[in-house]
């Protein structure tokens, strides 16, 4: 069985959207990937780091869905990363309302011996020093995609060059690839990131779907059209969890391939903004994730005849 | 042969983008939407109106592509209808910056005898009661489809809804949609267009592409990832002159068909951007227009393995 090895915060989220408002959920971006990648038979582990204020039903969350959270740190007095953020009426915009790093400050993440030589490795949301930090543990992956965002090119800019030259995709979204290439065009932007290192680039454009370059190629899928998206929290990184769940279990990297990967990405991130946070992916059954891919079918296949 | 009868507006642009800008050129929906609609094998008429400042050369053009213009009536003495627009640099926004209307004011469109039959009907952006008037000249068409914009809703909301009812399908983009139904998701909006007439809803969202709605299905083809949108002026117009053009050609307006017809549509508006006004049209060539359904299709089809 393919391994996938996770990185990324298992966090406190609190989020308002123009439906309700949260107390204290689970949240962070590998709590989010390690749910979608479950969809998936395949090993997988999550490297992260937790305060001791963090409840054992949340990490029995994870050990239930078959995911090794032997990497995930308990630091004795410490307390678990907290994010608040309150969304747009429109859903495509936030503001952060509270950011409390608390024990990811001193993040040293260390990979569980099993999990050195995995063949699929999602570098999740983090500084770039850790995403560093964990590769130079490992025997070098089959694929290394990396997830980031605009507040680590605002801060830790060289640090960023250093793990982005490292990897083979990157997964990102058009306003930060934009930033990071300063190219308004996602085509010129996709080019200018894949000489930076990433042989693959992921553009995700949220209600209006991902954009999947390679060389000359590109891949499109649309986000599902739904009646009502409920809370876009997490769903960047459910794509991501799908996107790499789907390569660890086929254990095919091509370009073709990862078209599907692609498709499957998001299809799970359509399930998870309906619910707050976690909820909908905690519950989620293969047979729903297959009626769904039905539906993305409808959506974008066609047999034309040329006139 | 199938015919179409194009209605709408024969014009001078003046546009403006961050590329350059340009002096009185051809323009008007009519006038792409005819320029589109030629490239397949059907009889097409348009039903226009304009000045005697209007040179011979452009009237030309059309009728070169075999487009039939003795509904296109000439206004002794009159001058033809003037808009001039300038684009923001994204190019996903623009101002005008004059509108004269001219000949417009008092237009009384009269559709040739040949064409009082036709099969399928484009009703370009127009006064509503133009609209109307000319679907009281026809014998019911197989097909009708309208396309609008904000200023009707401000300014002639009941006029506009008199011809909504009285359509097969809206095309409208994705702003419009919600002004016309004060709903954000585009699901809902596409449902609410559907009860107040037309049956079919096509939604344009411009670089993010178009959803086409029928009862509970829904079909999306994306813009084709261009390095560079050069002028965007013309290509909703395009589009419709693509899709209408389609089905008038293959004669089939199943839902199934629509879905090659809003692709054909894409397609031929991703050529329109390319270069000014209707420049890119004018020597579009068929061959061309082949390849790039090619590139569409690698770029939305897919063929997945359920895991």
């Amino acid at each position: 069985m393919n391994k996938l090895l996770i990185v990324g915060t298992v966090a406190f989220d609190a989020i308002e959207t123009p439906f309700g408002k949260t107390d204290k959920i689970l949240g962070g971006a590998a709590t989010y990937i390690g749910l979608s990648a479950a969809q998936f038979d395949i090993e997988s582990a999550i490297v992260s780091v937790v305060g001791d204020d963090f409840p054992q039903d949340y990490l029995d969350l994870l050990k239930n869905r078959n995911i090794d959270i032997t990497g995930t740190e308990i630091v004795k007095g410490g307390k678990t990363f907290f994010w608040s953020g309150k969304y747009h009426n429109d859903l495509n915009s936030r503001d952060t309302l509270d950011t409390q790093l608390n024990v990811l400050a001193d993040f040293q993440p260390v990979v569980p011996e099993d999990f050195k030589t995995p063949d699929i490795v999602m570098l999740g949301n983090l500084h770039p020093l850790v995403q560093l930090s964990v590769l130079e543990q490992l025997k070098r992956p089959k694929l290394v995609v990396l997830d980031t965002m605009n507040f680590w090119m605002d801060n830790t800019w060289d640090d960023l060059m250093k793990v982005i030259e490292k990897v083979d995709v990157l997964t990102i979204n058009d306003e930060e690839a934009r930033q990071l290439t300063e190219e308004y065009s996602l085509v010129k932007a996709a080019r200018k990131i894949a000489k930076m290192g990433p042989k693959y680039v992921v553009i995700k454009k949220g209600e209006h779907g991902a954009l999947l370059f390679h060389n000359n190629q590109i891949f499109f899928a649309p986000a599902l059209p739904l009646e009502e998206v409920f809370d876009p929290t997490g769903a960047g990184d459910t794509f991501a969890g799908g996107f790499t769940g789907y390569l660890a279990h086929t254990g095919d990297i091509s370009f073709k391939n990862m078209k599907n990967a692609v498709i499957y990405g998001s299809t799970l991130a359509s399930f998870c903004v309906e619910k707050f946070g976690t909820e909908r992916m905690q519950d989620l059954k293969k047979e729903e994730v297959h009626e769904r891919l039905e539906d993305f079918k409808s959506l974008t296949q066609f047999q034309i005849k040329l006139t």
